[in-house]
């Protein structure tokens, strides 16, 4: 089962990292991270750098896509090359998934008209402006289309993929392998439950 | 504030990247990804590739260490150029942390001696092994040595290493920014919580 992470420009690493981490682990999956040229590719804000194996194209029909977002993703919503290998992907995927404002470049791919979706909370608007119908689940699941929050929401979403890849017990599994108990200092994790000074402080950043 | 975070052949990414997302948001942060030699370092599936600025060396005083985990950590426990940079980070750091089974290199390093500590669910021995006290918690605090368990639990302690450097008020900014807010689809997080079944096959993993 090949799993095809897209790279490019000022991805968030953890959007990325995330549903890697979990989906690697699936008994006969191959991650592989592609970029529009193989070879280093820098995160947001460029103090990490990993490496993509090949060209996006080099995976014609992965079995999972899986979008990280970032702010680079703006400058993907018009990049027709990467668009147009979205789309193919999408024909014949079995999961098409985005993780944060990856699924903006689902959305500029024409592949959420009407479809509910989430993205960071911040950019639900822009997600709307696309096509999509924003959704306030954690993780939008609309037949083979699987969306994610922000950031984070890739790891809870990758389990979930993977219980419907390989059944509950492999699943489990995978969440025990990574440690997965998730024990925040804080009860901040969504603007709902931040305290307003909290949430102004995000969006002054 | 410089925060070095080690690589080396067979890393698990998520251990590395999940307190990299948390901490490279902190005002003024540096995060730098340092290895043997600088270049590109392979993560313990072979699967994923991030690049080392970098020698460990290179930062011969960062206020923050974080030592991730992986298979890879079984050949650094007697690589003494490693340890020696560890003893010497540790004598000045405002921190030193760790995820997973880096904290077997904080034991081999001798850092750890009668300390409270922990690691991934299925090294508690080989830690104990190593002179520390393993201890339960998701993320234990011992003055200014910090270890987090498995994985996914860098996520929490990052947040928690936030809240000592820079407030509550920020790190609860840094978990809002990347939508901490988890929602795993199970709970079998840990040994004591998941089934039987699943315990045994991540064993047989």
């Amino acid at each position: 089962m090949e799993i095809a992470i897209p790279l490019f420009d000022r991805f968030t690493a953890l959007d990325a990292v995330g549903p890697y981490q979990v989906l690697s682990g699936l008994p006969g999956a191959r991650v592989r991270f592609l970029a529009a040229e193989g070879g280093p590719v820098q995160s947001d804000n460029r103090m990490l750098t990993m490496v993509a194996e090949g060209r996006w194209e080099d995976s014609p029909q992965p079995e999972v896509l899986v979008v990280p977002g970032g702010p680079g993703t703006r400058d993907l919503l018009g990049d027709e090359r990467l668009l147009a290998w979205v789309r193919s992907v999408h024909e014949t995927s079995r999961y098409t998934t985005s993780v944060c404002t990856g699924s903006l470049v689902l959305g500029a791919a024409g592949i959420l008209d009407g479809v509910d979706a989430t993205t960071h909370w911040m950019e639900m608007d822009l997600l709307r402006s696309l096509g999509a119908a924003p959704a306030s689940e954690r993780v939008v699941e609309r037949g083979k289309v699987i969306t994610a929050a922000g950031v984070s929401a890739g790891i809870d979403m990758a389990l979930r993929l993977a219980e419907l890849i390989a059944g509950p017990v492999v699943a489990q599994a995978l969440q025990l392998a990574i440690e997965y108990d998730p024990q925040p200092p804080f009860d901040s994790g969504s603007p709902e439950k931040a305290p307003r000074e909290v949430v102004d402080l995000v969006r002054a950043w």
